[in-house]
């Protein structure tokens, strides 16, 4: 039985390229996923689950139909399934994602920045 | 609908009892629940379910049946399910918990200890 301490700030400088999520760990169904962002992302939701956004490191803001969330470090937030947001990074945000396994990055908007990779770091 | 940034540094600061738990944030059925934790506590498992700690400041042992493992400040780790373990507080550590809602702190093993309050913060 393995089970390993994650160090967040040690994984998250273990990432060689921006905007492409790696899974540091998994609690039941549970995924713990991090990344280098530095991008404004696309207008999306996810009907089937809610989604927790922790800031690792820099800021980071998330855009819902009718405000704007500000986060930075040790900051976070659940967005409720079924709701539209639009997460923008302030220059490079690291950010841990926790969802369930298999939730895809675009929610149900779909298009060319959807990102089915699972690869662990 | 309210969608909340909560920064757990903030929300840490606001708990005035140690060792009592206060939920931040609803993730689907998961809490993300924080403590001011200053003790040793028993050995139990969770037959159920897994269990994520996480250190928002000071330093956490974790101890195992075959190994002690160290958590300092932004560092997690996943306790699977029916692993024994026995959480203690380096002086005063502060903690968030992530884990199904209605998880017993004490876990199969009861005791005066556990703590079915659900107070929110």
């Amino acid at each position: 039985m393995s089970v390993n301490v994650v160090s967040l700030a040690e994984k998250v400088e273990k990432i060689t390229v921006q905007n492409e999520y790696r899974i540091v760990a998994q609690m039941n169904n549970y995924q713990f996923k991090i990344i280098r962002m530095d991008r404004e992302f696309i207008w999306h939701s996810h009907e089937d689950t809610d989604e927790t956004f922790f800031v690792i490191d820099g800021e980071l803001e998330i855009a819902l139909r009718d405000q704007i969330l500000k986060l930075e470090k040790n900051e976070m937030v659940v967005i409720p399934k079924g709701i539209e947001h639009k997460p923008r990074s302030i220059g490079e945000c690291k950010i841990m994602l926790i969802e369930p396994g298999g939730t895809l990055n675009t929610g149900s908007a779909g298009g060319q920045l959807t990102d089915t990779r699972e690869e662990w770091i």
